[in-house]
């Protein structure tokens, strides 16, 4: 596959919703026998995903997770508990099927794709990984930027082709998810350049840090910070600088989402800083986001709230891998089911007043 | 069926839990392909039913779903945003699977069965309704027990019988679910006498009173509570003077989980209040609930509360019929899935240090 490294197609803008969906969804709930609201957000949902999918009767059968892999030079700083050579190891994981998203998508009947973007250690070709490598891992962002503009180009192209396939297979849903030791650092570095938020308040343990880490995490962070502050002039270059192959491309593929008006499911904190980049960019893709779930990692909620999202789990998850939006996907499913499936009073014939 | 008027059974004690099966179920999470404790929640959900169903490798394939319906003669004090009638029409639109539970029971592969222990109108034989019929619903327990002493045993019994169906045909899991107008006012009639509370903190809309409503409401429960007040001196007279049939069931039948070992997911509020009475007749009850949701209704957080429960989804439901239970069943079934699933970073040669 040929990635692009054009960047115009990141202003496009975000597709529009249907109104007309949305109404006669909305009509549909106020008729089924159940007292109005008594679903809570599960109405909230199956009414926005009409608008999304334009049609009355959303349904969300083919789902799409991809998961983004890709090393980060900042590794080199000892932020993390785990060696970088996890992220290879997990990439041979994820194909041989014994990660948690591959149990889950498995269970789910969701559509499993992974494309590794480049690692520190070459996994070498595995069946049923895309091997689209941009280099040996991203730079250190202490020294330098993550990213030279092709790379980032390129990991943002990454994920806008995940989703135009997702789309052209027929999925109705896309949930991104991501592996990369030291990717909280870099995720924290983008998000507090973003929200003009410290290092100390957003750092947290990642895949397990103890306090000790966790500060001397956030002094590299405010390292990298320090170095590129002259330049962080737009969101893209943020991200360039700060980021990783991962985050850029799920920030692509939201953003092509939005575009070609294909629902995404976000899942945690490196995915919703994804998010909360592209959204820098193009407000509007926002609409097209549902929050799975309030991750562990502390500056998570911060994100989230900067988003306006209101997620739909809080069950102390902190794996990544797309994990919380699978395990969230039943509950946008049952919506739907309930939505399409249940009687009307008029069907039923059950009272609706004194 | 013969519904026994004996309750000598409500002493048994709760089955105990397997701490071998435990020990093996946390010894397995700690070799999984993921960081320590990063899948939260899901991992003690694991533990747990490892421990509450001997094995190391739980699972919840089979689920039962039993919904109790029943009418409430405190309805006559228009405590309810819709008419009695609606009991019976649930009724039918239960045996015709047009409700919110049957939709989800579907969707999630669950039994269900629907118990009809008395309404003010007969909805006649229904297929697929067990009809248990112990009276045309409750008194009103503002004049009146809402029950005899035969009839709340016999509903005990019924619930009893129920569970004990659910493990006779190898199910893994039991959701009791319940219908019947007015019952949040039962609910918090008894609520509020197992916990010392006044009406008015607990009172809430239900299927969608307004203030004026919630506060008439209130007025009625408080007097129930002074009209029976010398009289409350047990869990199960409280439940018979202030209860109902498919509180009572309800009861019956967590009670009867615990004696015969099977895990149950508790719904809405309800339900825990059912569950409250249960674990005030015998506190081991507690070690076999799981909590679902916190619902809507203003009242729930408190009982959870006294229960010391940590409800798993907070989505703004207040359905009842077991809706909420049956949205959260999927969260366990995943756990499970990722529990046994999962690859061990031996399988998978994955590095867990520097």
């Amino acid at each position: 596959m040929k990635l692009d490294t054009r960047i115009d197609w990141l202003g496009v803008p975000a597709a529009s919703l249907d109104a007309e969906a949305q109404r006669a969804a909305q009509d549909r709930q106020a008729t089924l026998t159940k007292p109005p609201g008594s679903l809570g957000r599960l109405e909230e949902i199956a009414i926005r995903l009409a608008a999304l999918q334009g049609t009355s009767r959303p349904s969300l059968d083919r789902v799409r997770i991809t998961i983004f892999a890709g090393d980060h030079g900042v590794a080199a700083e000892g932020v993390s508990a785990f060696p970088q050579a996890v992220t290879t190891e997990m990439i041979k994981n994820f194909a041989r099927g014994g990660a948690a998203i591959c149990v889950a998508a498995r269970a789910l009947g969701a559509e499993l794709e992974i494309i590794n973007l480049g690692t520190a250690q070459d996994p070498g070709p595995l069946a049923g990984v895309k091997d689209l490598a941009l280099g040996a891992g991203t730079a250190n962002m202490v020294i330098e930027a993550a990213m030279t503009d092709h790379q980032v180009a390129r990991a943002l192209s990454a994920g806008r082709h995940a989703t135009e396939r997702a789309r052209l297979d027929g999925c109705q849903l896309f949930i991104g998810g991501e592996m990369g030791i030291a990717n909280t650092t870099a995720a924290t570095a983008l998000a507090c350049a973003l929200l003009g938020a410290q290092p100390t308040d957003l750092a947290g343990p990642g895949t397990g840090l103890d306090r000790e880490g966790v500060a001397h995490k956030a002094t590299v962070i405010q390292r990298a910070l320090e170095h590129h502050a002259p330049h962080l002039v737009s969101p893209l270059e943020a991200l360039r600088r700060l980021g990783g192959f991962e985050i850029s491309a799920l920030t692509g593929a939201y953003l092509a989402c939005a575009h070609i008006g294909l629902p995404v499911l976000v899942d945690g904190f490196i995915t919703t800083v994804a998010a909360l980049v592209a959204t820098h960019i193009q407000m509007g893709v926002a609409d097209w986001l549902f929050f799975a779930h309030t991750s562990a990692e502390p500056g998570h909620a911060a994100v989230l709230a900067a988003l306006g999202a209101q997620p739909l789990l809080d069950l102390g998850m902190r794996l990544g891998e797309g994990s919380g939006a699978a395990i969230a996907l039943p509950l946008l499913r049952l919506a739907c089911a309930l939505h399409n499936e249940m009687a009307t009073f008029a069907e039923a014939q059950v009272s609706t007043q004194f």
